[in-house]
């Protein structure tokens, strides 16, 4: 593999965190960049025009391909290296791991990310003061929604979108993981969905997000722990 | 072309739009349902846990397909349908789309949309009272800005994502004829992106789009005026 691929990214991110999956389990070496995405550096703007994490950029020239938002960067992957393939075999496989995608990256992202993360994260990386309390418990609410749904899911399937692990699982252990970093995954409660994450946690694909670390955001004790 | 399709949309969803534009585009006929999603139907849920239009059913029989969420839909559509494509010829072109296509169903439905429509339509159709001013003003400013992002992308380009009409137009497209239908784009001062949408409007699959007509929510006088 002589393509040369740079990832710009930020590790607590959840959309960078699902190329990462994609781009491990596919054996996709790649140069990273960490970018401080809040502090909108001109560098990545310059990239991408919405200022949003993940940018990946293929060749070294100078002129390189930049691949900007997460589901572009995702289907280019797909398309360009289809081993081992991530969206399904057929088109009804492939609508339902979107379908699933399209839960974790909106409605997920929405319902929980937006409070979970917004308070315990972005509020830190932002100096915006303390998490607000209410906010946190509208986000944990929410996500009991969310491992009750991944639950359901799991009780016909071995993966989230059917027989064969997918994008769809990778979009949700990106979001949850994230969370799980600030320790407030209810895991104990839902032992199936525990099972299912344990799963792919111990991909190696999955390795360096549990070795992720960023300053002054310390993670929960179980969080790198493959048997939590 | 025997395939059964049932398309169940809210006409001024900007999701649903998309999917129309794209089933019209490939000359694919449909059955339609229209859905007053904000009631959360049963028959909504029950076809799409997420509650949310559009869903595509494929196939007549008692066990049709369900396709849902608008990205999955679209990329069943193209994948299924390929003639004509909607997303480019090569990887790097279809990547280029599908970052418009996430600009236009985040960014902008959330700078915009989340302003004007949720003042302008959402409070009507849930009882909620009067538009507050300061957001429909918070919208709109950030739609001045979409279109200035719109121009500069046509300073270069025959259509958004290139050449070629593609997906990334009738995102742009979909999401800015709800907000026309209210009345609220500045088309007089942004003359390139009038004539290109004047392309976009004369096209027969945005006919349908230019009758929808809602009760109670009557659309600006120069709506479905090809010529505005």
């Amino acid at each position: 593999m002589s393509l040369d691929l740079t990832l710009h990214h930020f590790p607590l991110d959840p959309a960078s965190r699902q190329v990462r999956l994609a781009l491990g389990e596919k054996r996709l070496a790649f140069a990273e960049e960490q970018v401080r995405y809040w502090e909108r550096p001109a560098s990545l703007v310059k990239m991408n025009p919405s200022g949003l994490t993940p940018v990946l950029c293929v060749g070294t020239s100078r002129d390189p391909l930049v691949l900007c938002e997460g589901r572009a960067i995702l289907d280019y992957l797909e398309e360009t290296h289809p081993e081992p393939p991530l969206l399904g075999r057929d088109p009804a496989e492939r609508a339902e791991a979107r379908r699933l995608m399209q839960w974790f990256d909106r409605k997920f992202d929405y319902e929980v990310g937006g409070f979970i993360l917004h308070e315990k994260m972005e509020k830190r990386l932002l100096g915006l003061g303390a998490p607000d309390l209410a906010s946190l418990r509208q986000g944990r609410e929410a996500l009991r929604g969310h491992m009750l749904y991944i639950d359901s899911l799991l009780a016909d399937r071995d993966w989230l979108a059917g027989s064969r692990l997918s994008l769809a699982d990778f979009a949700a252990a990106a979001h949850l993981s994230v969370i799980d970093y600030f320790g407030d995954v209810p895991w104990a409660d839902f032992q199936a969905v525990k099972t299912w994450y344990m799963k792919l946690k111990s991909r190696p694909a999955f390795r360096p997000l549990l070795a992720d670390r960023w300053p002054g955001l310390a993670p929960a004790p179980h969080y790198d722990d493959l048997d939590f």
